[in-house]
């Protein structure tokens, strides 16, 4: 067993501020499954976080997320043990146990998931995940840039539906399918992707990423006791760049394909006023305009905060009048490289254009 | 081992001409199948048929079929070794190797499925199946109506997808997730259905289908021979009514969610002239109306007939012009009872009509 750490209460709620901001729009909103895993911390679970660098390379690490249209989670709730149900597939099908669990997405309530199943079944998680934020699809992953194998991987839904991919031709076939199930579930399903070696975590896994969640949720959550600007604070936590401050203006949105697609229009305010940006999404906002002007887009993390509160807010939670700040984080380097923003610019999305970062000029300097 | 008796080339060919009469439109041409049977006979396979109450109680039996838009068909020839992938998923998911195949559907190109699968693997096909006919989905087969768990049961495609479904909530479940995964593969995908028990076969599978279709396509091949009425064959093979002569005079069709689906007009001729038949289908004809009063629906079996050949028109190949002869067969006695109308009536497929049978006074008196 590597050594580990215990997550504690407080820092649940730190996870859940964090991720929802890393979310940058999607991933799901972690409200319910904050109070699930609180449920079950009340209940005595508590849940070992460890490295990356601490596992066995040939410890088998299971990788646990929701699938869907955000929307979706909005009416119906978080239950650990449906998060369990596709863990205990992958296993019978694998014919052993995980040694431990990971995100597939450390944005929005996916950064929690693995910590229900965890909490069931007592298993520790791993301090990373597969996108350092989220994304609409596996495509997207850090495991797709590094051409690990897509397959097998468990779906199932509340009723009593079980779906075991076992082969899958490329990343792309396994979305097409994982994605028609999952609509004909309802736009929901519980899924755990392929099992991951100890190995390929260390060398393809985003480290770090649920401590980089717990600390900006921190920085929050002292922000806003210290009656200082939370957003301010999202930026000095991560060096991030404001892009824009504003008022909603317009929403269009639909769900299809279990996607959540559409666009929002922000009047500014403040130094902004007179200006206008646009933001389109697809589950997760991916590309930013100011004035009719593309600056920011995937695989950067465009991120829509509360002006006041600084809390995220998801495309599915956008509405007319929000006061909001748009800010930029920096992506994973992984997807920096020509091969990561194959599977991360915005032509990975469908859209005609090239990856456009308010970080670029310094993009080679990163690690 | 259960006695058999090799199935001969000259079989094959009857088999195929009588299966695809009793697919009642649909199941798929079995043309391609044919020639691709053919071709492994003539490598030297002989499969061997088997009586269902000959098999072992404790048998495993692996259910093969095709499934699909048939229209789909026209353009993609037949493979044995894309018939095999999900017979050899599914024996690596339970464990063991199947004692038997048999066939989902003697309807169409359905019948021929197994056999392709079975002369590549040396093994035996139940001359059974679970619909007597050819049907759209496995809730209209006979172990969904007696109440069998319909799962696990395998999906591949012709690239390197492989799909298992490991419970489903239900027999309409299976469908639906079925039928969204074989859209996915482009409307057609090779399944094995849940296996089954030789105890199972026995009590719920349609017994002697193979050489009911065997027989049937004799009788229309020697009828051609010695320059008889193959149509009038048929009918004296299978107990059959006839409905209506004509010719199309309207098609309409369309391939949607895995389905084929229209209706086509025939207008009449000889002792029929002056009248008009409207036949309605899913793949499979399901209702026909004569002069707009419905004579006939499922689950009897409406075939459609070349008036001259008595070869059977599938709704895939319906096209204007063409003489036909509408026959009426009898359906199989499981799907006459009150479980088994609930199944194959015309509301299991969405119609709003009770069933019309031309053989319904006597249907009471049927074994």
């Amino acid at each position: 067993m590597p050594q580990s750490k215990l997550v504690t209460v407080e820092e649940l709620d730190f996870l859940a501020t964090g991720a929802w901001i890393l979310g940058t729009g999607g991933g799901g909103d972690p409200y319910h499954g904050l109070l699930a895993l609180k449920a079950l911390y009340a209940d005595g679970a508590r849940v070992p976080l460890v490295a990356a660098d601490d596992l066995d390379d040939g410890a088998m690490v299971g990788v646990v997320s929701q699938m869907g249209a955000p929307v979706v989670n909005l009416e119906r709730t978080a239950d650990p043990a449906m998060t369990v149900k596709p863990v205990r597939m992958m296993e019978t099908h694998v014919g052993r146990r995980f040694d431990a669990l990971m995100l597939s997405e450390i944005g929005g309530g996916n950064a929690l998931q693995p910590f229900l199943a965890a909490a069931v079944l007592g298993y520790p998680v791993v301090d990373a995940d597969s996108m350092g934020r989220a994304f609409p699809s596996v495509f997207h992953t850090s495991f797709a840039v590094g051409d690990l194998t897509a397959h097998p991987y468990a779906l199932a839904d509340i009723r009593d539906n079980e779906v075991m991919v076992t082969r899958c031709a490329d990343w792309l076939w396994s979305e097409r399918i994982a994605r028609k199930v999952l609509v004909e579930f309802g736009s929901r399903a519980f899924s755990c992707k392929a099992p991951r070696t100890g190995r390929e975590v260390k060398d393809w896994g985003i480290h770090g990423t649920v401590r980089q969640a717990i600390a900006l949720g921190r920085a929050v959550h002292e922000a806003r006791l210290r009656h200082e600007d939370p957003v301010a604070a999202v930026l000095a936590s991560q060096d991030g760049r404001r892009l824009f401050r504003g008022k909603i203006a317009d929403v269009e949105r639909r769900a299809t394909e279990g996607h959540l697609r559409g666009a929002a229009e922000c009047e500014g305010l403040d130094e902004d006023r007179g200006h206008r940006y646009r933001l389109e999404f697809q589950n997760e906002f991916l590309v930013g305009r100011r004035d009719g002007v593309v600056d920011v887009t995937t695989p950067d993390l465009i991120c829509v905060l509360d002006s006041v509160s600084g809390e995220a807010v998801g495309t599915e939670r956008l509405r007319y009048g929000q006061r909001v700040t748009m800010v930029a984080l920096p992506a994973p380097a992984l997807f920096l490289t020509p091969k990561g923003l194959l599977h991360t610019a915005p032509r990975a999305f469908g859209l005609d254009l090239d990856f456009v970062s308010p970080f670029a000029p310094a993009a080679e300097a990163r690690p």
